[in-house]
This record gives C-alpha cells, sequence and structure tokens, in this order.
C-alpha cells in the first residue's frame, strides 16, 4: 500500500486505529478454546467486529511464535483474512527483526513475500545493512524502532553524542535508506510532548505509536503534537479492545471500544482540517 | 547447560567451534530436495558429520521462518536432534529477538520453553526489560549483541557519550541484568584487536565471534586476544562449513571443514595452557 492510499483511507474512515492484535491464548475467552484454531478465531470474530474503525492492524508476532508452526500458521490465517476482506487495511508484522544483510533478506521473504503484510516492525541496532532488505518491495514498509514506550528505553536510546540522543540519530541517518514512502518510525506515546521535536527531524513521515490504552499515553496529546498534514500518525491499541471483554460478547466490546476511539480520533482529524 | 559444563564440553573436545546452521533452501544439494522436509534432512546429516568437532550449534531462524509453518518445524525437530543425541552440546537460537516484556516473555516461551535451546540472541535497543524476561529459565542464556561484524555496525554502535561507545554501554549496562552464567555477548571478529579492550570490560563472559570464515575473521588473531581462563570464546562458522560443498559427499566435507577449525582451535588452547 503506498502513502497515498493509506491517507485515503484515513480521510474515509475518519481514523488512524491501529488494531493490535496481541493473541494471547489464555486471555481468549473460553468457549472458543475447544475450537481447532482458538488463535484464529479470536482474531476473525475481533477483525469482523472492529475493521469499521480500524485503518491498520498490528499482530504480535511473539504471541503467535509461542505457540509453534500451529501459531505460525494462524499468523499466516489472520493477515489472509484481512487482506482478502479489506484490502484497504494496513497490516503490520510487529516482528522487530533485524540481522545481517543475508538473513534480513530471509526476514523480509517471510513477512512480506510469503506473507502479505504490508510492513514490519524492524530494530535499529545493525544499522543500514540490516535494514535494507526489507525495503526492496514495491509498496512495503519498514516501521524502524526509533523511541519506545517501555521503561528499558532509557537505557541506550538516550545515549548523546554532541547533543544527539540515539533515537534521534536513528530518525535522521535512516532517512537516506528510505522515504516517506516505505519507511515509518515507532515513537512511544509516554512522550507524547517529544514528538514536538521530533517531528522536526521527521515532518512528514509517518509515525506508529505504540503505548495508547493498556501502555497509558493520552490520544489527545499524541495528536496535538504528532499530526501532520498527511495525518502522519497511526495510534495503536491492543489489550484495551482485544481483551476488553471475556464474554461471548467479547467483540461486540472490542467494537465499542474502537469506536470510542475512532469517534476521539475523528474530533481531532477535524481540528486539524483533514477531514 | 552451565558455564563450567560447557567449559567441560570444550575441554573434552579440545574446540570452542560453533557450527551455524544457515539452512537454506536453495543451496541444500538437489538429491535431498526431494526429500520430505529437505531442511531437516540436509541438518540431520550436517550434525551427524560435524558433531565431533562442535561445542554448540546455532541455527539462524530466519533461514526457517523463510519456509513458514513447515520451517518452524525443521527448526523444532533440528534442536530436539542435537539435543537428543548430543546433549552435551549447546545449541543457541540466533534470533535476534527483544521487544517489551511481555512480549519478551512470549519470545522465551517460544524458543527456551517450548523447544530445548540453551540460549536465544537477543537484540538490545529496547533494554533492560526487553532482555530480562530471557533470563528467567535455570541454566538458559542470553546472548546479547553487542559489536555485529557486519558493515551497519557502524552506523549506531560507535556512537560516542563522554568517551563511551554504544556497544560499550551495552557490555557495561547489561550486567546489572545477567551473570557470567547466563550472559554471553556477540562481539563481531572484523574487530579482532578491538577483543583486547572488550576483555577488559566482560574479562569473565563467554562471547559468540560470529564473523569466522565466509564474514573473513582470523581465527588466530580472535583466539589471541579473546581466549581467557575458562576459554570464553564460541566462534561460528556456518556458510565455510555447512556449504563447502554441494555434492552427494557434501557432509563429510563439512566434516572435514569442522574438523580443520578445530584442530586449529586445538593449538591455541594448548598455547593458552587450557588443555
Amino acid at each position: 500500500m503506498n502513502y497515498e492510499k493509506l491517507f485515503e483511507t484515513i480521510v474515509k474512515k475518519h481514523s488512524f486505529l491501529c488494531v493490535g492484535l496481541d493473541t494471547e491464548i489464555e486471555k481468549i475467552p473460553s468457549f472458543l478454546q475447544k475450537r481447532k484454531d482458538p488463535i484464529f478465531e479470536f482474531n476473525k470474530r475481533i477483525i469482523d467486529a472492529t475493521h469499521e474503525y480500524a485503518v491498520a492492524y498490528k499482530p504480535n508476532v511473539a504471541f503467535y511464535e509461542s505457540a509453534g508452526a500451529k501459531g505460525w500458521t494462524s499468523l499466516d490465517l489472520t493477515v489472509r483474512y484481512i487482506k482478502d476482506n479489506h484490502p484497504d487495511i494496513f497490516v503490520i508484522a510487529d516482528a522487530k527483526r533485524g540481522d545481517i544483510g543475508n538473513t534480513s533478506k530471509m526476514y523480509a521473504k517471510a513477512f512480506l513475500e510469503n506473507m502479505p503484510f504490508d510492513a514490519i516492525t524492524v530494530a535499529p541496532y545493525m544499522g543500514e545493512d540490516s535494514v535494507t532488505p526489507f525495503l526492496l518491495y514495491d509498496e512495503k514498509w519498514v516501521v524502524l524502532l526509533a523511541l519506545t514506550s517501555n521503561r528499558g528505553a532509557d537505557d541506550f536510546q538516550y545515549h548523546n553524542e554532541d547533543g544527539l540522543k540515539l533515537f534521534e540519530r536513528v530518525l535522521s541517518v535512516s532517512q537516506k535508506w528510505g522515504t516517506i514512502n516505505n519507511m515509518m518510525y515507532v515513537v512511544g506515546a509516554t512522550h507524547a510532548v517529544m514528538l514536538n521535536s521530533i517531528r522536526k527531524l521527521v515532518p512528514d513521515h509517518f509515525l506508529l505509536i505504540p503505548g495508547v490504552g493498556a501502555q497509558g499515553g493520552s490520544l489527545e496529546e499524541v495528536s496535538k503534537y504528532g499530526l501532520n498534514s498527511k495525518c502522519g500518525l497511526l495510534v495503536n491499541s491492543s489489550r484495551g479492545i482485544i481483551f476488553a471483554d471475556s464474554s461471548a460478547n467479547f467483540d461486540k466490546i472490542a467494537g465499542q471500544k474502537a469506536k470510542e476511539i475512532q469517534v476521539e480520533m475523528e474530533k481531532y482529524l477535524r481540528q486539524h482540517n483533514l477531514i
């Protein structure tokens, strides 16, 4: 999917919501546990109930890998279910991969070629040749980790050389590798006010904001400091939507939660004259 | 496996060789391609031919993931084949994972609980809480990326705050998270002379050296600067062993290549009075 098409979908749906499919088998309602593939069954119902309010989905690959080969099949079925039924929805493999060139090439093949993901999250530690193999696919994207929302972000991401923090160096150097059409950045929402200075480094790129909802960021603040002239934001919520309820109505409740966020997003999109 | 047991195996085998199982389907001899699981068949023969000379194996997870759920099954069979037949051999999942705590916990489950890997390579970018979930298993290890052997290592790993480069900060800070009994470091062999100063920061830890063989590091230099009183090195060779030959005799040639390296290692172990 290209930049313009993504923006079109945002405008059409009045939303920049990404629903995180962190599908933990133990948290799936018990009545689904007896099914042949409970993870995929759960995802299907979540997708059916939320797709109207979401412009993106983000399966968290760890939760599928922890179920082995079976989990890998659930992941494959999930991304195909989304793209087959909702081709205008952007699907991100939250995989945090990154290795030497010939190895990153294999990860790219796994997610962007063998499965129809639009994007994959990549860790920047190993530098350019660990990232560029993911950028060789037309209309596919890298979502590069810059500033994460966890406590450990403090350990290395603020390491400061002559006034340039490591995450700022990642934002700056990596712009030589990709363009606004194939590179996004992960920026933790716990640092909403920092989006001000981050937007000076990356005014036009899309940013994926992971920390709204269970991780506690404020959507209002993120929108205030992060929105640009083409929206430029995908804001993720995982547990706050998909595990909001564990009854037989879990999907209906998930849909309500997604709608609540979409309605709030619509307000900010209007305030910024984007719709 | 614990530190003492690993050292015992090194002394017994006169070797600190790790064989990298970067099993690329296209490079497998054609007569194996017709088998039901060519990747596992290939690995089995490589393991049978090289186990006498190796103290560790390191499947590169990307090469298995690129074959989807089937590849995941080949990976699972491979690690079980090694541990069932050679329980004294150390097996590393070269996966370069690392994410927020609840996600790293899932990756740890996938590799250290559901599969019998002894260790997993982890990227440090997201800091402490992205690494510690892998350290909760008895006699299991994290192999943390410090200095990698690829060109892109220059992009961020040398970022320098008050004389402390990022990779040195990783070596230093992470010693609070684990011990010499559950943490190793990846240090690229293209920087053999730098092992001198790296050994000042981590005198007792095992180092995994990825870049000998096809990636071109010198085993002599690495041994000179890297060996400590408990060996403290695992030196990896992948393509130089497993794809040395593509005939029906590929496994025999792989065994010869592994033996050549083991014989050279024996010399350095003697020079350092370790055997």
